[in-house]
Order: structure tokens, then sequence, then C-alpha cells
């Protein structure tokens, strides 16, 4: 069971990272002594899936603390890794109460309230992540065939995955038959990772690149598309994957429900919709290289958005740890 | 000028092809001297584009008989390669039709007017191409932004191009200001070959993963998607690249016309619509590996359909060598 692979693990001041880019041909440990080590394992992606990336900066406090670098300067380091995970701010903002309400005990009382508080955020995750399984699950008919993007599995979160721990329950319920998984590029999450968790964990999935989604709906049948999300605003916006807003055009035209899954650390209720997002933009290598294979010509410039906006309309219902809602949404409480 | 570059060269009873495997990064030609090369060279996409698949199998039956093979024995094994190109079974047909009406010349004389068949059929195919550059810029509007998906460029045709050959003409007039192109997965024809080509011709050209199209079209400029077919079928049901279908219903969604761009030879009268297609379905591994680099697990499974249907009703406008078809199309008469 890929579940029981802990690919963030904890150890007394060291964290070891299971390096997703060598994945899915070679399972090697990333390991961060330093707080340089955890930014540069969220910014080139080692580890990714905004929940993973929450998690990661939270350990990455107590790392950052310990090498005796100041509060400001391990928050605004992690926090300028990646701009689009909710969840980064999200677990920064709980590891800095726990510091400001503990900042006058000794060192080593503070450090071990803020890996405590760490290694509650990480469990938390995958209790949040078991509990939208049964939520989502309950959406499901018997023997439904599923498309997901990217991978919102357990090695995009703490452990068992939101869109995927959907899929697990769904499977281990007889309400999932079958997984189709977008490759995504240009980093190939599904192709790598989605498919590589679900096959571990003996569910049928076959890859499809991503051009193929339509064609597929068209053909095939697809009886829901389950993704998770990287932010949610206020309104129910979702920010995701690239390509998430294309699949849910796809999934309303052949009248194919489309289901976004997310704890609540995702949903950044100060923004009001999701064109207030500012959406990161990576480098064109990632599109004009695979490893060492040369795709596309060194002198073509390339547009690499990693994430698009999915309008609120478009989503038939948004599945969190505190339940299901559907349109109009409203995460003004969160 | 890539139009400069004779991907298909003839030269007295060897045929040297571009090997479009190769590209972007090397250019390599690879020589068919036998009917079993020119076959390889089809099935195995040295040359692709159904235009250039079609100039290819006439050049290969004047081989096919040089090596003393009957003429039935050529046609079925040429036209066996791939399924889809309806320009193959076109091109093998007109030459058919000399080997029927000469066939009781000597064999020098027959060879002769075969191969004066094949290089009519090449020459033809450009001028059909500069007809329809012309036809298809006259439907833009000046500066357009235009997104095109795999290549219908110089390297699908005998020169020039379908898709790429109305950019190439709009370019010219000032009516295309730039090209988005799709990397094409799984074959990457966009990647390599659409973005070289231009890139070759200075028209300013940028690449996208084929998932970025959705959000493209939702935060840039796009004035046009402009592609090419492998067959047209009576009603105007379109077979193209996979992820045609999908552009057609985002740009439908986004209210962007939808061109298609293709000579008569590539339209199916025998065919009343689309679903009576049977779609080529390839190799799984042209998904799963990108040259030696392994992307998805071996054990897991794919879907790899070479192309898919556009139905009539999604597309704009259809550009003949003839002239602009609009919906309801009616092509029974060709």
């Amino acid at each position: 069971m890929i579940s029981e692979v802990k690919h963030i693990q904890w150890t007394k001041g060291e964290l070891l990272l299971l390096d997703q880019r060598d994945l899915p041909t070679q399972e090697n440990f990333f390991p961060c002594k330093d707080l340089d080590h955890v930014c540069y394992a969220i910014k080139e992606m080692v580890v990714r899936g905004a929940p993973a990336i929450g998690i990661t900066a939270a350990y990455g406090v107590v790392i950052g603390l310990l090498n005796k670098y100041p509060f400001e300067t391990v928050k605004l380091n992690l926090s300028k890794t990646r701009p689009t995970a909710h969840n980064l701010f999200w677990a920064l903002n709980r590891m800095e109460n726990v510091f400001e309400r503990n900042k006058n005990l000794s060192f080593s009382d503070l450090i071990s309230l803020l890996e405590k508080e760490a290694l509650k955020i990480h469990e938390e995750d995958i209790k949040m992540n078991l509990k939208m399984g049964e939520f989502g699950a309950s959406l499901l008919k018997k023997g439904s065939v599923v498309l997901t993007h990217c991978n919102a599995g357990a090695l995009a979160t703490g452990g068992y995955g939101t869109a995927l721990g959907v899929i697990r329950k769904g499977f281990k319920l007889g309400k999932v038959s079958h997984v189709f998984a977008c490759e995504t590029r240009p980093y190939l999450q599904g192709a790598r990772l989605t498919s590589w968790e679900l096959w571990k964990d003996h569910i049928p999935v076959s890859v499809i690149t991503d051009n193929m989604a339509g064609f597929l709906m068209k053909k095939e049948k697809v009886n829901a598309v389950i993704v998770g999300a990287d932010r949610i605003t206020r309104n129910g916006d979702v920010i995701n994957k690239i390509g998430t807003y294309t699949l849910s055009i796809l999934a309303r035209e052949h009248n194919i429900p489309f289901y976004v899954v997310a704890p609540h650390s995702t949903v950044d209720s100060s923004l009001k919709e999701g064109s207030e997002v500012i959406i990161e933009e990576r480098n064109a290598m990632e599109v004009k290289k695979i490893k060492d294979v040369q795709l596309t010509p060194e002198e073509v410039s390339v547009w690499n958005p990693a994430f698009d906006v999915t309008p609120s309309k478009y989503v038939s219902a948004i599945i969190l740890d505190s339940g299901i809602e559907r349109f109009p949404y409203d995460f003004s409480g969160l």
C-alpha cells in the first residue's frame, strides 16, 4: 500500500522526503538537514502537492530554527518557494502562532512545541483525507469510471490523498472500477506519480495524454472527474494544476460531474475570486526538455503557467473535510 | 525557408525522406530503395501528415514496381501502413488508374508514366496548399494570434502546408502576428516539427503543452484555431490528430473560430460521417516513454488513439483547395 509508503519522514531534526523527481523508476530519499535543503526541495519539486508542501514547510520551520535562523527569515524563505499552494501559508501561520505564544520559553522547549505542531499538521492532514474520502465516495455510483488529473494522492498530501483518497475509498467500496489518469504535462505527475500510486495499490489505472481527455469522454464511459486543488477562493474558484480548467469545460460538455477535493487548509478566504491569484509561471525548460531529450528547438519560446483557474460555476461539488459543498459557494467563514 | 527544405526528394528510383523522428535536433535523410523501406517509413513515422503520406506512397508504387513486385502486392502493402490518412488511398487510386491504363506498355514506359504521375501528385499538392493559403488568409483579421495543433505544415505535405500554409500566407500579409503551437503528445509533432518549421521561417511561435490550450484561450488573445485533417467525411466531420476534438470544444466555449484546412484529397466522400472511421490505436510505448526516458511505470496500461473525430457542427469553416465551405457541409460531390 502506497498509503504505507511514508513519503515525508521526520526523525528528530531531520526530514526525509521521497524524491518525486525520480519516480516512477527510482525510490530515493532526499535528506533535508538545512533550511536551504527544505526550500530547494519545495521549489524544485522533490515534494509537491499543496498539502504536502504545507507539511514540509512546517517541518522546515523546525529545521530553520535549529539552524539558528530568526523565525522571520525562516518564514520568509519558505513562503517564497512556491507561490500558489495556499496550504504553505496556512501551515506557516500555524507554526507562527505557536512560535509567538511560546517564544519566551527555552529554545529546546520552543523547538519541542514547534515539532509537536508540525507532527500534528501532518497527522491532521491524513485524517482530513480519510474524511474527504468518505464524503467523496458517497457521491459515486457503483462501478464508476473516474478521470483524474495531476497527482492529488498520498504523494501530494500527508498520506492517502485528496482526489485519490476519494478514489481509494470508492475502490474499496466497489464504487470505482477504473481510473484514467491524465499524464499532466509538463511535469507528468499523472504518468509518473498517480499511475504509480494506484498501481501499487492494485487499483486499475490507464494513463492518457492530456489531449485525449475530450475524446475519452465522448467515446468511453467516464462517470466523474475528480481533482485536487492548490487554492480555493471564497467564491469557490479553484486554482489547480494547468489543464484542470480544460477538463471542467470538457466535463460540462459531456454532462459528467466535476468534483474538487481539498482540505479546508486549501481555502483562501482572503481572496474573493480566482482572478486575484497570480499564477506561477515556471521555467521554459520544463516544457522544452524531458531529462536530456530536447523536444522543442532551443530557440523557440514557451508559455509555462503551472496552474489555471476553474470558475466555481463549472465545479459540481467541492469536497472538504467538513462536508460536501455545492454552487453557489461561500467560503467566507473558513 | 523551410518551404525550400525539400523533405521528400525523388531522384530516379530512389526516395529520400527527411527523417522526422530525429527533428528538431538532427536533420537526417532516410533513403528508401525498397518497398519495405517505404512501408517502414510511413508506419514508423519517418514521414507523417496525410498529404505527405499520400505523396510518399505514390513514389512507393514506383519503387515497388522497380523491385518487381506485382502491382496488387505493392498497393496492398502500402495501404496497410497507416489506416487513417485518406490521401494515402486517394494517391494509390491515382497510381492504380495510370497502371491499369498502361499496363500493356513496356516496363520502362510504364515506370516512366507512373513516375510522372507521382511527381504530378507531389507538385499538385504544393499548388493546392498555396491556394488554400490564399483562401484561409482571407478569413483572418490583421494581427491575429493563431493556435494550431500537431503539424499541418510543409513537413506534413508536399511543401508549404495546409494549416501552416494559411499561417505562412497570413504572416506574409500581416494577418498573423503570433502562433501558439500545442506540443501534441504523445508524438510531439507540435513541439518538434511545427515550432521548428515556423522558427526556420521567422514566424513568431510559442509552444504550449496541450493542457494549456483552454487557459490560453481564457487569458490571452487567440483569434483563430487552425488545424489540418487526416480525413473528412461527407458531412464535414473531421478526423485529425488526437486533441483536435478537445480544441474544437474549447474554441466554441471561448467564441473563437475553428478552421480546418485540407486539400480535396483528404475528403472521403464514401463515408457519411466520422463515426464510420476506425481510429488507429498506436503502441503504448509512444505514451510511456520518450526516447529512453520512462514516464509511466512499465506495468501500467495506456490508451493511445492517434486521432479523434470533430463533429462538423463545431467546425466554423473547412478550407479546401476549391474554396471555403461552411456548415452544413456536403462533400458528396468530391
